[in-house]
């Protein structure tokens, strides 16, 4: 199938991905031709909305995404639409069609990746999704072939540039969380739609499928504990600030040590100020990681936008060009489903949790004692007078099991001294 | 040649490496499994001292490592000896009678690499050597894989985690050099003869390795500027901090701009405190890149020890045995040779220099009137007075070319109020 004196590539989506993907392929083309042995032609492009305003020649393009994945003059497909359908139905078609496939979407990996890479694998085709997590970071090959013989024991990542941007301005301008919104929507790191950064939808995406890697089995996206950054304020960065910590949206996933058994998990979380993770800011993301031979790891850099994903498309792409090459392809590593998840009421972790009290004696041991009997242990306290008789206490516990934490502090709330429950959020020492 | 039932190893070297590599083929043994498609066995391990005591049986071991190499029970040799020779002529015996190969050895790549992979690819072999570089930080393989689209500006590395647990103990501790190298050598982080690590020898094989990836060309090892940390002080530590930097021994190797022309070099370099290389503390490694579409990147881990080159090396191996799986070996990428390299002389950069001088009216003057007429900016100082009517100034210039601040320091040395010229380091924005 490989036509030996040039790579053939169609490209499903011309937004900014994919006219980033097209401007690396014409502007580095003298690399690629020495990485791939030949060069590689974008054939066609497939759009929308055929009306708006191209930086290309009209012939490049067509509406009918069909016929591209069907064209038995293209070797390579690259979608970069992104989104379920119609993606899914045209990857499916491109590989039955006999085409390696290379994907930046995030959310199809994660909920199909595990049947796709199957599929391909059978029919001797590349698909490769570098893109899908860290944008240009390369993480998801790397765990795949160098990292391989490690028995991952935890990850981390900052995997949501929107969100790390948001909490970035709100650490270092003292914005709330709706002006950094505002901002981060109107420098083009948010769409007028936040949901899935913010809520943590696309830090589920990818954790999921840097867990399914590592573990080698896919991960069921509604077993995973998700929580975005809508409740984290000023007030909490500050406090984690005096305690030594900062707030970072995280996707986190753990050995058990059943097997085959992970505890997975997207929320903001208190990270030690000295972490390296609490020093990824603006828009970069990283991940970090503990592999039981490597032991502690790092990679960081830009997660997102048009540049640096390209650069992970265009990986892929060389990837499969010099497979083509040397006939070696379907190169795929399969993994199964199914994988088991802990529910996050069994994690064993220190809490933070900040309490508007009324200030008199002894609410201070009233809440102590809740606590105490449950056996959640308080390891470090700020105290603060509020106006109207009102205090603000915070407390940082020692590790316990989280729904005895839950519900010890459900007791708490139910206490008469106890105003309100202003915020809590899981830590990582 | 695939023997598919199982990959058969053999490891020439039973140091802390080959001895990790065994010990992590043994432990992980399922992951690496379900990661090959069949299990790989360690059939016979290559020593040089049969007397020494090993943790496995006798039946493993030989000292006869051409029998090893040339043995047809065998498809992949890992060579873990170190060095130039034996381990040259073993490596291309081993390619002769067919056989893969992995191998940590810096030296031997960086001095033989591109004649090397150029053989394994024309004989359809794998050669690949990620653990020389960076310990188990997968740094090789993404250069060469994800990050290959990238036209690559620049890399800066901290790549001798020796040399970087003794700055961090002298910052640290506030220990001179030779404290400091007294207790690697007690940790077990340096060798009775420090020279290869402390005189910049590791770094500069590390680093003409990943420029050799990144440019598609073996660099000539006599044209990198090489300079160790013997000359580092606590003094220059001290003013270092004052002027808001660290200093750290990098390999730093940059494009020109001229075609298949570099400037590769190996220094202590004064990096600014918030930047994420002077972050990297004790034996860790760390490599910072810039390329065009991807941007920033930043890899960081543990660079050396018997576990995590053991991690790279396995991941190597892992890669091999699925290539035998699926036919398609001889992935190896070849690299041509001949890198033009741009003399030291010309590099444009910002210069750290402390002078001690005649504590007395218009010693500034004079030192101020010949960097200026040489046209070398001052950009920022310090000023001490010393005992015995001396005085010390510590000068960061403004960017300029090499040959000009060395030959105005010259002039400056020579004028009667300069008493000397204590150091110098290049400086890095």
């Amino acid at each position: 199938m490989a036509n030996c004196e040039r790579i053939r590539v169609g490209i499903l989506g011309f937004g900014t991905v994919g006219e980033g993907t097209y401007r690396m392929i014409c502007d580095n083309e003298e690399e690629i031709v020495q990485k791939v042995g030949c060069p590689i032609e974008v054939r066609r492009i497939g759009i929308r909305d055929p009306k708006k305003e191209r930086s290309l020649p009209g012939e490049f393009f067509t509406t009918d995404l069909e016929d591209i994945v069907s064209d038995p003059e293209i070797d390579v497909v690259i979608e970069v639409i992104g989104g379920e359908e119609p993606a899914l139905s045209l990857i499916d078609l491109a590989l039955d069609k006999g085409k390696h496939v290379v994907t930046a979407n995030k959310e199809l990996i994660a909920k199909h990746g595990s049947r796709l890479v199957t599929k391909a694998r059978k029919l001797g085709l590349d698909l490769h999704f570098e893109a899908a997590v860290g944008g240009g970071i390369p993480i998801v090959q790397p765990l795949k072939h160098q990292l391989a013989g490690n028995d991952i024991v935890k990850m981390m990542g900052v995997l949501n540039g929107t969100s790390n941007f948001i909490l970035t301005k709100m650490w270092d301008e003292e914005q709330t969380f709706d002006e950094a919104l505002a901002g981060a929507q109107k420098a083009g790191y948010a769409e007028a739609d936040p949901t899935n950064d913010v809520d943590g939808f696309d830090t589920m995406y990818k954790i999921a499928i840097l867990a399914a890697i590592a573990f080698g089995k896919q991960i069921p996206l509604d077993l995973i504990h998700r929580e975005g950054i809508r409740k984290v304020t000023q007030k909490d960065m500050h406090y984690a600030e005096v305690l030594g910590y900062r707030i970072k949206l995280l996707g986190i996933v753990e050995e058990t040590g059943a097997d085959d058994e992970i505890l997975i998990r997207v929320h903001p979380t208190l990270v030690p100020e000295d972490h390296q993770v609490a020093k990824v800011e603006d828009a970069y993301n990283a991940l970090w990681l503990h592999g039981d031979f490597v032991g502690d790891l790092m990679f960081s850099g830009k997660g997102a936008g048009s540049f640096p994903t390209a650069s992970a498309v265009v990986g892929d792409l060389i990837d499969v060009g010099r497979n083509m090459m040397i006939g070696g392809s379907g190169s795929a590593i399969p993994y199964g489903e199914g994988m088991k998840c802990r529910p996050i009421g069994k994690l064993e972790t220190r809490y933070y949790m900040r309490l508007v009290v009324a200030d008199k004696p002894n609410t201070l041991g009233r809440i102590a004692t809740v606590f105490g009997e449950a056996g959640v242990g308080l390891a470090a306290m700020e105290m603060r007078t509020l106006e109207n008789d009102l205090g603000e206490i915070v407390f940082l516990t020692h590790k316990c099991v989280e729904s005895s934490f839950t519900s010890s502090l459900e007791d708490v709330r139910l206490l008469d001294v106890v105003e309100s429950v202003e915020s809590w959020f899981r830590v990582e020492d």
